[in-house]
């Protein structure tokens, strides 16, 4: 499978992995994923992907085909692939559980195996913990921007590939989505899923009244009807008379979208037209063109819309598709490492994330330290996999999402009023410290 | 796999489909997929995708198992599901070849097929389509930045999961990347793969120079050392000393790579550090945020940078990750159909695009026109599937690579300099003709 190749890789994994082999250099890495800095339009970060990841270290190994890809492909040494054949994931990953809310420069995960494991792993690490992270990042902005309405997933079709459209579907859910779209997500995580109908199929009948009568009868249970097709305010009023004759038959209309025009004008008026005909039980569900900012408006204009179907700027986090993110080594054989890169500077060792709550349980502040530092607060790392197995008790996706809920309850308020503001994270003495020995030690004339 | 599985779709889509059957709506259907209107940083989009798309309609179907389970999940009837087992896809497909370059409002495919197969498509079509398009047009805008420059495709970590990373290796060679850095792609589509080193491997070492001896015995053909770990120009006096021993041993260091900080000024110190030891063959290769704004400014600046990777902006079409395209219904048992939602209404009937040069080979304007209207002009949507089976002939990669080439040349200046403006597009009088006709016989009181 497509997601499982080890090839889905980087030619420069491979290459450092033939040059490390050719120098028995199989000591012991340390590679932490963290991401340098949020995307101006945002204030907070939510962890998601590990599920994934797990998985695919769990698994991972080079198949016999692709090693004689490889080999014919003659752009390694026969010995080095050789070596392939009997590779794997044997190390630990220490992890913030899915659903948890993090800040720049914070490590949301860390990987201690041997080199060559921790260095091939690299892309499709950050492939899958970047994109599950950007997407739940995204939706727990709409969850925050609709208390209380159902968000459902709408954007396989514009997810970018069949692994976003999936993946996407599970990562808004975790941040607290009520369901999905696409079947798939259903089968593979037990995601609920709903649907309603294209304009394409009302289109293919001759009238809308038509249309909806056929639909209820393969939908008796969750029939959501589309009425904005031709006239909105019209198809309202179609299904107002139509809804008593269905009832009569045990088929109840549970909604009506709208998908155009002035959403927040067009819900109140076909509340009046529902209403005036006694379909109070009638709900009505809005989609096309929503993000946060959108849901924001409506739901503070008091709009009569009890739910949204939210595509292209869920799947895609159309203001933010990706994020600084980066996988850097910072202990190897014992030894702190550094990278000094212009701008690109990373704080050096093995590190852990404290978490302190003020007295009403919001997030008062982080501390970036070292591992073995002594410091208060919540430790937001917490092991996922020793030895390459799983640790007994790694969270299901249910309670991935009460870990995602909890965590939006406990923002700042100006966060989960989506505002500008920044949660304070602060760098430890300790590690400080260790810079500012590493700096002292290292040699300015080292050019041979 | 996930990327073929029928179930990877809309739940709406399966819903449709059951009442399509209980009704026997299986006529013929025309819908065309197209972009609404592009995105503000686009002045032309590139069309890709068709070839995954003719491979997922060719051999979709339901496995046993998928009906299996949506038998088991309670959703629909057992009837219609029956059905299921024998569905294929054995409509015509019509569309422009990839590399083709389009503006709004131009369908750029068109399925006929009978209306549940061509329902049932929707989803996962748009999905294939879209994704291409998106970074074709990207890369393309990339390409026509950095005339003559090295383009390679970093982008597979931050793309949007493994199909992502895969098809965007793809989609930019298309436009004229000259390679990228996942192995897969290579394997795959034949793209030519190229890679460097990273950071971690510098810093595994307990010095640069140590570091770029061992990566240069694994790599002593196409050897491109990094150089921004700690100090870009102290490093590049590394390269220049070591080079000559290297060239001894038959190792010829073909590029320094840049990652980070001011990279035109990196770049021509690192050339005067080279040159001055006589290195003038070794190239510089840059990468590091880049996008098509800073690959045109490098380049105008004339900057010594001989090749570019770029990732995160070309992968995920940062500036515009998502376009609005739809996949609408315009025929239907041989009667036009039309969609006419506030701000989303559709031109009806099956059409074509007819495209006018000028003198100079540049395109002069498009019409969109009924696919029997006679018009001069090229006709950009041909045959690409027949009877549910691929044309004869349809496009290699490479020769959709020279397509996209010729296609880039044949842009406005304007255009070309990456400018606003836009190509005139004209929609027939054929077409005005027909929207007349079935704004006339629309029935203004057909509420029942």
């Amino acid at each position: 499978m497509l997601e499982q190749s080890l090839l889905l890789t980087d030619l420069y994994e491979l290459a450092m992995l033939e040059a490390y082999a050719a120098h028995g250099m199989a000591g012991t890495a340390s590679f932490e994923l963290f991401v340098r800095k949020l995307p101006p339009t945002r204030g907070f970060l939510m962890a998601a992907g590990l599920e994934q990841l797990v998985g695919f270290l769990e698994t991972m190994r080079f198949m016999d085909e692709e090693i004689g890809w490889l080999r014919a492909s003659g752009m390694f040494s026969p010995g080095f692939l050789d070596g392939l054949a009997a590779l794997r994931f044997t190390g630990d990953v220490d992890a913030m559980p899915e659903g948890t809310v993090f800040f720049g420069d914070e490590p949301i995960l860390r990987v201690t195996a041997p080199l060559p494991e921790a260095q091939l792993i690299e892309t499709r690490l950050i492939n899958l913990m970047h994109f599950q992270t950007v997407i739940a990042s995204k939706a727990a902005r709409m969850v925050l921007a609709a208390p209380g309405r159902q968000l459902v997933d709408f954007g396989l079709r514009r997810a970018h590939g069949a692994e976003a459209g999936l993946l996407a579907a599970r990562a808004s859910y975790l941040a607290g989505f009520s369901a999905t779209a696409t079947v798939l997500a259903h089968r593979d995580f037990g995601i609920p899923v709903s649907g309603t109908m294209a304009h394409s199929f009302i289109q293919a009948h001759d009238d809308e009244a038509t249309a909806f009568e056929r639909f209820a009868r393969v939908r008796p249970k969750a029939l959501t009807l589309l009425i904005d097709t031709y006239d909105t305010e019209r198809a309202a009023a179609i299904v107002a008379r139509l809804a008593p004759r269905l009832a009569a038959e045990g088929i109840h209309v549970t909604a009506v979208r709208l998908d155009s025009g002035d959403l927040a004008a067009h819900a109140r008026r076909v509340r009046a037209i529902l209403d005036a005909a006694g379909q109070n039980g009638i709900r009505i569900f809005a989609s096309g063109g929503l993000d946060e900012g959108v849901l924001q408006r409506l739901v503070i204009d008091g709009a009569p819309i009890d739910g949204f179907g939210v595509g292209t700027s869920l799947t895609t986090s159309a203001d933010a598709p990706a994020l600084d993110c980066a996988y850097k080594l910072q202990e190897y054989a014992g030894r702190p490492r550094r990278k000094k890169s212009e701008g690109k500077a990373t704080w050096p060792g093995r590190k852990q994330v404290y978490r302190r709550y003020a007295a009403d349980g919001t997030i008062a502040g982080d501390v970036i330290a070292l591992a073995g530092e002594l410091m208060d607060g919540e430790a937001l790392l917490q092991p996922a996999m020793r030895a390459g197995r799983r640790v007994a008790g790694l969270p299901t996706l249910e309670q991935a999402r009460a870990c995602a809920a909890t965590a939006l309850t406990r923002l700042p308020d100006v966060l989960r009023r989506l505002g500008p503001g920044a949660v304070p994270v602060a760098i430890s003495q300790g590690i400080r410290d260790l810079v500012a020995r590493m700096d002292l030690a290292a040699q300015p004339d080292s050019v041979p």
